[in-house]
This record gives C-alpha cells, structure tokens and sequence, in this order.
C-alpha cells in the first residue's frame, strides 16, 4: 500500500486577521504551530513513516512540515521545496482583510475571487514590491512562468506538472509521502485525483492542519482517501472555512 | 566573493549531561534553540543570504539550521541532509557519561578516544539496538561505508568526498552558503580548507552557535576564515569545550 497525506497549513497571522495571504510570506500563530503539533501526533499514533516530504516556498507550509517531522522524529528526512506548491496568487488582493474588500467590492465579487474556477483577481504590477518578479526565491523562474494574479484555474494548471512529473512518480520508491501546502494548491492535487468538476472544486474546503490521506494499490490508482482524526472536528473545521467569504 | 559559513549545533541534551552522543538522535535543549536563535540574527546582521544549505541526518543540526533559516527569512531555500555530516560514531561509548567513563577507563584514555587523530572507540556489535544497520534512516547506505565507530580520520575520510564532490562544487552557483553539523565533522571540513595538520586538527574546538565563515575568491581559494560575533564571548566557548574531557 502507497499512501501519500497531505496537509493545509495551520493559522497564519493573516488567516487570523482574515487577509487575502496568496504568496504573502506571512508566518504561523501560536495555534498554527499548536495545529502542526497536533497533525504530527495523529500521524505518529496511526503509525505513518514518511520518507519523503514536499512543501511550498512558503514559511507557514514549510513550519507546519517541520514541525510534524519533528513530532515524528523524522527531522533527517528529504524535503523538496516547489513554488509551484504555494497558495493561489491573490495578485492586487494581496494584503486586504476579506471582511473590508466584501464592504467594499461586495460580497458577490468577493465570493467570486475566493470562489469562481476562472476569474482572477486584479493582477499586480510587474514593479509592485509584492511582485514575484522582484523576490530573490523566484530568481531562477522565467516571468511567462510566474504569476502576478491566478485564477484557481491558473493554480491548478502548474501545480499539476509538478504532481504528475515530480510528486507522484515518487510513490514508486516511497511508500508514505507527505505533501505540506495551502488551501488552494492542494485543492488542485485533490480536483485532479478525485476527478472533481471544476463547479464542484470551488466548494471543497480543506481544513487547516487536518491530514488528508490517500491511498493507492499497486498499480497507483486511487483506492480511497480520508482525513485523519475526529469527525466532528474536522466537519466543524470545514464549515468555518466556507464562511470566512462573508461580511462582518 | 563566495562566502561558506560553517555552524556547529547548538546545546543538544548530553550535551548537557556530559555524554558521549556520536549518532544518537537527540534533541537540542532550550539553550541549544536560543544559541541557533541567536546565530541566526548575527547572521542577519551581518547580510548573509544563503542560497542553499546543508545538514546532517541528526536532529539537533537539522533544527538549528531550520532555527537560523526562519531567523534570515530564508525558510524557503533548498536544504540538503547527507549522513557525511553527522558527528563522529562514538561506538560503543555512545550514551555513556563523559565524566564516568573518565572514571572507569581513566581520563587518559577517554582524551585519547575523544582527542586523538586515529585511535577508534570500541565499536558497536552490528545487531546492538544502536547500530546505524537497523536504523530506517541509513537503509539505503551499503554497509561497508557505515560506521560501527570511528576515529576522527574516519569521519574526515567520509566527509571529504561529500565536501569535494557536493557542498564545494555548488559554491559556483551560490554565492552564500551554510553548513549546521557537528563539532567533528566541521573539523574535518576545517581541517581541509587550512591544511591542518592531523595532530593540530584534535586541539581545535568549535564552540556551538557561532558561526564560522570561510571567503574565498573568484579562483575558489580561501581568502580568509572568521567567527562572528564578540570574540571574548568566543575564546570563553572554545575553553570550555576543551575541558570536557577532564574529570569532574
């Protein structure tokens, strides 16, 4: 059996004060880390051996995967960092509290950033101090390749390569792998093996620091997947996510 | 410039017990964490901006360099683990009171398996619950390159190839880089890099947290090598070190 879990980061500072994050560099609050801490002991109780582990350019995924390593005294183990794992990019929305942006775009439009498959927020400028073009860690990344805004469908569309030609391929030499990473870039690796629509994506709320498990037989096909811990928790969890779009 | 900046972990638990720790996994202390802490913000200070990094497969340099990285911002770089970085196998001695074994074999002897060039310690049997052959973390490494002990030229033998064939290669492509290891495997590097000899290399003591940087110029000779931080702060760590094998 092949198992690969993955795992949303825990609370952000900007998670706390309801801000768009997207490739912001923000770090974990002290729940955050209490979440990772938490993830790293259910996955020690029900008796995972990571050998490899895959996480973002982001701090707030690469703590929470650190944390859980440490928990499962695996700290030795290889971990690839990828850009193409970060959050969606929020282009312009980048650093606006939700709340405030709902008051003042509405609700609707608010709803249709966070929520809608194709539509992207408004992009960044290429000399904006929050441009991926002027951050050191995407120097060596061509700028047709980097984004200044993304659609969720922009995000999916290069988290995917990296799954089919990096992640996945992996499974074969690995029998446990953990992928620490974002709300929205996981959400594109779920679309893709739960084959889920592009309608129906938008509405699956991963919850934060919750392992999400998948296992697959020994022809790599997906046999079922699940989240790891209490039930009521984790549906709790889930229903805050979907109502953070809403105003005050 | 290129510029290396070696760094031994901070306080680890036998460290502060006085024990012999070699391979063991153990965890940094408190004072271990503040020591990494405090690495890392000189090294902010001082404008370091490492590019990639390496460690070893033990814990307690792994978490320091996490410590430092997350300090400078650079959580996100590419993080190398290599079982040629680990201390120096302790063998059989691993897990004993420095200042017990003094004791038992006299502090003649413990000088000798701690201080000397070639002198090994008794070595581990290959089925003791020790034994790197049992351990998860070193399956994929033949058995005739891992230790069961080793003297302090058996560990520069098994850190040189890593060093000349990976860690001074990548110099090329990056300007600042970081190496958190271990007291003895740093001597080996340090060793190479000032063509020491092998009677002066057993008196050199790397105090912990400090980082220790190495220039070199654009033919990848060494220019010159420094600790930073305050040198009486220095002077007072390597005294210390070096009384660790007396009797209490």
């Amino acid at each position: 059996m092949k198992r690969v879990v993955l795992i949303r980061h825990g609370e952000s500072q900007w998670n706390k004060e309801n801000r768009f994050t997207g490739w912001t560099d923000v770090d974990l609050t002290e729940k955050g880390i209490e979440e990772a801490a938490a993830a790293g002991k259910t996955l020690k109780e029900e008796g995972y051996n990571f050998t490899l582990a895959y996480t973002s350019y982001l701090k707030r995924a690469v703590k929470t995967l650190n944390i859980i390593l440490d928990k499962l005294d695996l700290d030795w183990i290889p971990v690839e960092k990828s850009w193409r794992l970060n959050e969606k990019h929020y282009g312009a929305l980048q650093g606006l509290n939700k709340a405030e942006t709902a008051e003042k775009y509405g609700e609707e439009k608010v709803l249709e950033w966070r929520r809608s498959y194709e539509v992207k927020s408004p992009a960044l400028k290429p000399d904006d101090h929050r441009s991926p073009y002027l951050d050191n860690r995407y120097k060596g990344i061509s700028q047709e390749e980097l984004p200044l805004t993304e659609s969720l469908k922009d995000t999916v569309g290069r988290i995917l390569p990296y799954w089919n030609n990096t992640i996945f391929p992996s499974v074969k030499e690995h029998n446990d792998i953990i992928v620490a990473a974002h709300g929205n870039s996981l959400r594109g690796i779920v679309k893709h093996l739960k084959d889920i629509s592009d309608e129906e994506i938008v509405s699956l709320n991963i919850p934060t620091g919750i392992p999400y498990a998948f296992e697959f037989n020994d022809k790599y096909e997906l046999v079922k997947d699940y989240f790891l811990g209490d039930p009521e928790k984790i549906k709790a969890l889930m229903e805050a996510v979907a109502n953070q779009g809403k105003k005050k």
